[in-house]
């Protein structure tokens, strides 16, 4: 787990007002959820609602002094980028979710206990990004975009641990310099300057990843032959089967989450409300998502152990599938057996790739807790009026 | 189904020779898959194993005479391009499988019947296209690569069915003109001239994509606002939830299928083998895939209901992720229960955007039988020596 010394409140001192509608998962660091209603109430979700993941205390930076220092190790080349200076390239907007790889974790913790934020569903969260293509900025400092193989892109932020270390991690640079994986340097979130939770005054937006490659208080980029030798790197966001250990997980071999599985949940209602049935249906809205650029093309629901399903209404952004990275928000008017007193809804999201989600954790189980996009399961009381 | 006149023998007379190796689901038309034996026998299929999938009797054409028409209906310029004027281009060359959306059908046939040709794993193979790249050829005639968006590259065949109507299908236009697609036309086949069967002389290579998508016998290639308007395009190779029927499916709504989900199957054992178990293991191999460009990350293997997993190792092609349109090939050694007379192995693979396959065929099941692709499992006994 990160190492953050908790004892030293001097650290948290200068932590940012939180809303009190999140749902605060651990207090030093922050992480805490946005509320399942908060989530299908908005397409895009307001800033001070969005979730919110943090692995050290938030570094308070100025946008008027702050610099970007962009370090190319093959030829030495360094230069230092002011925000006035990044927003002389063009603008760019992007519209994208950002998700926890741990989002759902609680439900695979079922199956068999896991390490991690025991994270329900609403570690996810969509917003408008704004500012410049990290593609441009490398462009501009005379990175060769034909020469990517082995490459990798150094994302460092202000935030620090205990031991010193500033939190890093990479992408390889063929993605930072493909277009269509529009990788943002972010100044603005939803028209407002990024709140200090979300890494005022810059961040990467790595769309269709783990949102731990989206770095906050972006404060270093390097292009370099290796990537990020960082623990949160090197130690965490990777997968394994489920009869991998602690003790047998070869972390070195396992390749790195670079992209996320389809997912899916119900937001409302939720597990043990009574829902009202009107005409043998009841009403059910969730959000979907898949990861690396993949459309949502179909959400299926079923309140019969999927001896039927119906096809949810889909909310979506115009974005074409590869490109797509925002949610979907879905609702549905579901048939309900006769006469039962309780129902278990279930979920699923079919991406433009035509894969769909497992139906159960069980298979799907890994010691770190991510990935876990399995069907997602509510138990409601059926309440029938007269 | 297919509109051809199986009474008339005239139309069957000039079928190719056909390696009698080959599992024959249908003769007129012809298709047959590849043994799972020769699967896993060569990385490269040859061309004479390659799985053939037909829709009509196999047109006989002249390389030296052949022209495709290139038409862009907005501008109304028309090229006609001899193979000779083709080769003119940069040559490219592309290590992809193509899979028919079918491929794996006969498993998902068990839950409830579906409605196509009966393939079990075999609508698969492998091989080395080269020719030139569509984008290049649509460059050269003028195509604006900034104005793709609503529109599609219509690819006509020049296989015949009873009605007169040539094979067609479409592509995005968007897809055809993005370089990481790779899209392909093709003239040679593991470095041979394209066999009759699988288009000769010169076919549409689009990898990730059903292989309906890679048009053989290419004759025609039009840019248009519109989809091909076709059956095989408008009334097939869509996909419907299970509670979707005949009556009830809506063609025109579903998106069509342009990428194939993660699969994977066992080749060797097969059902029903005696399987030596040396130091309570057993050796099994077989393929995987996914679509899109997806590269396969893990392979996993239980012989034990999925209470334990072990990892396969992988052979692959070099390509990166996004860009990787081979298939893999896996082989593990197993440990199998003691004392058991027979073990049931399942087999699931996970691509690089980290989805997986679905347990059961269940909840992916739909009229067509297409993008079968849950858990693949085969029942062996084990023979263990004294
Ligand atoms: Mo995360
Ligand atoms: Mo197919």
């Amino acid at each position: 787990d990160d190492l953050v010394d908790h004892s030293d409140d001097e650290l948290w001192a200068t932590e940012p007002y939180r809303d009190p509608r999140l749902i605060v998962k651990t207090a030093k660091p922050f992480n805490a959820e946005i509320p399942p209603e908060y989530q299908i109430a908005h397409f895009d979700t307001p800033n001070e609602l969005f979730y919110v993941r943090q692995h050290m205390p938030v570094p308070e930076l100025e946008a008027g002094s702050h610099r970007v220092r962009v370090v190319v190790e093959e030829t030495g080349a360094t230069r230092e980028l002011s925000l006035h200076q990044l927003q002389r390239l063009p603008a760019a907007t992007l519209r994208a979710a950002l998700m926890c790889a741990g989002n759902r974790r609680s439900e695979m913790h079922h199956v068999k206990p896991v390490k991690g934020i025991s994270w329900a569903g609403g570690a996810i969260s969509n917003a408008v990004w704004s500012g410049v293509y990290l593609r441009d900025v490398l462009l501009s400092c005379g990175v060769d975009p034909d020469d990517t193989e082995g490459k990798h892109v150094i994302l460092t932020g202000a935030d620090i641990d205990a031991t010193g270390q500033k939190f890093s991690t990479s992408i390889p640079l063929a993605t930072a310099l493909d277009a269509g994986a529009r990788v943002l340097l972010a100044t603005h979130m939803n028209g407002e300057p990024l709140p200090p939770d979300h890494g005022r005054p810059l961040r990467a937006i790595v769309p269709g990843a783990p949102a731990v490659r989206s770095v906050k208080w972006l404060e270093c980029i390097t292009v370099s032959s290796e990537e990020s030798s960082s623990h949160w790197h090197k130690k965490d966001y990777r997968a394994f089967n489920p009869s991998t250990t602690w003790e047998s997980a070869e972390f070195e071999r396992a390749p790195p989450v670079y992209s996320l599985p389809v997912t899916s949940a119900i937001c409302a209602p939720r597990h043990g409300d009574a829902v009202p049935v009107r005409d043998g249906h009841i009403e059910a809205s969730g959000y979907a998502y898949s990861g690396g650029g993949a459309r949502v093309v179909r959400v299926d629901v079923s309140a019969d152990g999927g001896r039927s399903w119906t096809e949810a209404r889909l909310q979506q952004d115009a974005a074409p599938h590869r490109e797509h990275y925002a949610w979907t928000l879905w609702t549905v008017r579901l048939p309900v057996p006769d006469h039962a007193a309780q129902a278990e809804l279930w979920v699923k999201a079919t991406d433009g790739n035509f894969n769909t989600q497992p139906e159960r954790f069980d298979h799907i189980w890994n010691i770190r807790g991510i990935l876990s996009n399995a069907y997602h399961r509510v138990t409601v009381r059926l309440h029938r009026s007269r």
